[in-house]
């Protein structure tokens, strides 16, 4: 069954588009053998995460490719920026259903772009044929003992966003038509959408400061959970502080932006706990506090129960 | 979207089938977090490979999960084996079409094999709701310099494989119904295209003595011509030394059985060259060996055409 499960010829695509994305400082050997090998410096632990995204499930279909591959790679590495460590590598396990020159193209510049951006070599993975998907798996570094996990906040600790929060939804809302308005705003919002950007220097200055980080994928409020359940703490959310951009003030009323904020996800911010006496980064935004207890509890406008569980 | 991508809840599954997975003695942070933290040795480097299978390309559909499973993290850590890498962890990305217990827990059940037969810890990965695909990323450790490459192959070099070949092959005609046997070669030959075997003791001992090694996965004049492509050589192979089993033997005409042997792949074999005066590690065959050119050559009775290029 090999043959079949190459589209043309594996390898002369691999080659024809891939290969040559594999430089870097920490990569010793990258594409073209029956793996990659890479370098981390002395002391240094490594950090891997992997993230998939198929095609009607992560994205809608006839998305463009160039967007595609770049979203893959920008919201995987997202979890690197979350543990505070440095961008070192990744691999694509990438399956398509055909292998149209111009198709293939847009991929390889969605994956360009991103490897440029993220300093993330491509130094491996496969391609087969069948149904569209790009699994990436991202390989950073932190010095030992650094990582920033989700388990160390403390009751009294600051709960922080690094940024606006809700436009990725709303620009999944104009993608899939959903949602109207003009173009340049259009133009915003697709590319909050589309174009995520892990904030990997915010979360290597944040080793020894934060006492817990994560992402925001899958909502600021599931992933405040995420954080209260592994800290064994519990989180209060202010929602006047939650910060919303312009653009999204502007086209939406407030309380359709503020469930996007809340719930809608993929902004790929960092959410973090500091302790009271540490300063902030500059940019980061102070949304509530880490009490005792358990649960994410947000003031009467976070939703028409005031009060959810994770 | 997210919602949608999550086979019930994404979380409770994880949690319920592949959380325990975690453990091993280079793991700093399992699962459950952004992302796992590790540690190699001083002086190590990182070897890293990903592999995909997807039903209906690489296994036949409503294959039993606990086989698919199993194979598909062996057929990755195959890769570390031909590297000479120690194994360190995995990830895996995982999407399927249901969330049925019986089918996760067959998952489950081939994962805790595999994770205990190859000392590789699941320390992360995704889960959605797709047609079955499992994508295998393989970590692993070499000292610095060690891993073994493609491309140090010379005139001269004596070509070995680890044992037989051609099983594989045999073994997925039987499951798809073109070779019908007795109960007992049935079973045989379904385990060796289920269960396959990575080599990474032997890998481990060929390193600083194998000047090129790869693993038979696409099949062995094909993973040949690999190794002859990336190290500028031509290879030479005498078909009458090819090792086949007797079993495979006892079956099918010994021109099928050498058909299946060259080019049936996916038997995950180490396919290597030693210098001349270096001795091969117990049970290894020698069946060719290195000379100047390009290409992989075979004696007449490789195939009609005697003598095939790739």
């Amino acid at each position: 069954m090999p043959d079949a499960s190459q589209p043309r010829d594996e390898f002369s695509v691999i080659a024809r588009y891939f290969q040559q994305l594999d430089k870097g400082p920490d990569v010793v050997l990258g594409n073209g053998d029956d793996a990659a090998v890479l370098r981390l410096a002395p002391g240094e632990e490594l950090v891997v995460s992997a993230d998939s995204m198929l095609e009607g499930v992560h994205f809608p279909p006839k998305s463009p490719p160039i967007e595609l591959a770049y979203r893959a790679v920008a919201a995987a590495t997202s979890d690197l920026a979350a543990m505070g460590a440095r961008p070192v590598a990744m691999t694509l396990a990438l399956s398509l259903p055909s292998a149209e020159d111009p198709w293939l193209e847009g991929i390889r510049s969605g994956l360009s772009e991103a490897v440029a951006d993220f300093s993330l070599p491509l130094v491996g993975g496969d391609l087969t044929r069948g149904p569209l998907t790009l699994s990436v798996q991202v390989l950073g570094a932190v010095p030992a003992g650094r990582a920033i996990r989700r388990d160390g906040a403390n009751p009294g600790d600051i709960v922080y966003v690094s940024g606006s929060l809700g436009d990725s939804a709303a620009g999944l809302a104009v993608i899939e038509g959903r949602l109207r308005c003009e173009d340049k705003v259009t133009q915003t919002l697709r590319a909050r959408f589309w174009r995520p950007s892990p904030e990997l220097e915010l979360g290597v200055s944040l080793r020894d400061k934060a006492t817990a980080a994560i992402d925001v994928s899958d909502g600021l409020l599931a992933d405040l959970g995420h954080i209260a359940q592994a800290s064994k703490v519990g989180m209060f959310v202010d929602t006047a502080r939650i910060p919303v951009s312009a653009t999204l003030s502007s086209i939406v009323p407030a309380e359709q932006a503020l469930a996007w904020a809340l719930r809608g996800g993929e902004d790929y911010r960092l959410c973090f706990t500091l302790p009271e006496t540490v300063n902030a980064p500059d940019g980061c935004i102070p949304i509530g506090c880490v009490e005792s207890g358990s649960g994410v509890r947000c003031d009467s406008a976070g939703g028409s129960d005031g009060y959810r569980h994770f």
